[in-house]
């Protein structure tokens, strides 16, 4: 694990690292941020932040404004990348696919099915690699992403029962398998057969059984993937069929962008600070 | 004027804007955030950041988190470009020279003298233009900025007396005719002649006479520009004799980054906010 850059934010120190992953066969990106807190040498609760389309871990890093309410409340936020990369690499042309496009997923087809493995990636490797090398309580998780970020989120706290005290996103991607950017992913990921999809889609795991106790969703009113893209209404069906108590909020005017998540990430950090730290 | 792009943020706007600059000769790009206060058209006060070498407008506010507490003092921030830019426009291969690190004089020197009056341009123009189209109370302005702007803010307000009721610098080149980043800039904009450079040159300004009443600056101890290029002992030498109320305030472990300035940017914010709203 190498050192690609460090700063002091907020008395803590904003880091990024760069790993050779076994899942993707390639080296990855991750940023960490660690609280002055971490200096001590205790475990801290770790969030988990997967971000969205074309977004590196530096997104979030450089405009989430994430550090300060992390400082204050001792939480390590980690910040992995979005996909595999490289040259060597498959990529498509779109934004919309491969790299920067990962969307959590394990890809089954080819050419993807080499290096996408995002799931296992997040899932498993990060985790591993974290734990033994941060002072990080693995027992005290939680996790939250934006828009395909979003997705990821609830896919894996759905599909890891258990694992994740609190979940929480961003204007997230509800229903892949119901919507254009998703059934285009999946497509070239899993395969044309949707009945494979619904392993990776929030909605169709909640409608299979899989289920949290708990989801904070906040979804700005002017953005401009909501009705085609995003379709929040789909999530809070799933829910109420199953008894998720989700608190959907919708926020008049704002968009798809960084500013929309900088200006809710506090209500989120200490959200999920009231599970982890409860 | 041209909106660029606009975004809700912290329950303001933030706003980018082009327009056609009589200074420059070309189109410049602003920044501008309209706290949730503006909606009333009741006059806000103003604080302008000026930005450092390689910056655009978009670099503070993208990254400096000044949003939310704006957004909360009901303050206008608006964050000029560094330089006239285009094709057209004189420039350097080199980052500390010509687009993008205009260091605020007005050039008098060929090729730059056409394009590179950004002194001209935020003392007159902007300001002008700010007035004219927003709910801006130009009796209450302040001012600040990092590095290459932390020089502009200094040196704007002390060749303005009256004109801002605070003032504040992160990491500011504070002698421009005395280090190495000045020194070229300053014989490429304004000749060989050091002392031509005197008015463009913060501590000289103030060894000279000029002066203001009060003055905060932040610097990181980390800071790898520290000793050759920002040197704020000879601000505090020229402070100390002018009788000028410098708090300096050495920040341990931060670096010349936006890390160190957002880390910061609240602090600045709330002591401009005394003195505006005081």
């Amino acid at each position: 694990m190498d050192l690609v850059s460090s700063a002091k934010s907020f008395g803590g120190t904003q880091a990024v690292y760069r790993h050779a992953s076994r899942e993707t066969g390639t080296d990855m990106v991750f940023g960490i941020y660690l609280p002055p807190q971490a200096a001590s040498g205790d475990p801290l609760p770790l969030l988990w932040y997967l971000s969205g389309l074309t977004c590196t871990h530096a997104n979030v890093v450089e405009k989430g404004g994430f550090q300060r309410v992390c400082a204050e409340l001792g939480l390590i936020l980690v910040a992995p990348d979005t996909s595999p990369r490289g040259e060597t690499v498959a990529d498509d042309e779109a934004y919309d696919l491969g790299q920067g496009a990962g969307f959590y997923v394990d890809a089954t087809r080819q050419p993807f099915s080499l290096n996408f493995r995002m799931f296992s990636y997040i899932s498993q490797e990060l985790p591993e690699l974290i734990a033994a090398n941060f002072p990080a309580d693995m027992g005290r998780q939680a996790i939250t992403g934006h828009s395909m970020g979003g997705h990821g989120a609830l896919v894996s706290a759905l599909r890891h029962p258990g694992r994740f005290r609190s979940v929480s996103a961003f204007a997230p991607i509800v229903a892949p398998g119901r919507v254009p950017w998703g059934q285009k992913a999946l497509t070239a990921y899993i395969g044309p057969d949707p009945v494979a999809w619904r392993l990776w889609d929030a909605t169709a795991l909640i409608e299979d059984g899989a289920t949290i106790p708990e989801l904070l969703v906040d979804q700005g009113s002017g953005d401009a993937f909501l009705e085609l893209e995003l379709r929040p209404e789909l999530l809070t069906e799933a829910c109420n069929s199953a008894g998720i108590d989700l608190t959907l909020r919708m926020q008049p005017g704002y968009d798809h962008s960084y500013y929309f998540v900088s200006t809710f990430m506090e209500d989120h950090l200490r959200w999920h600070a009231q599970r982890l730290f409860g």
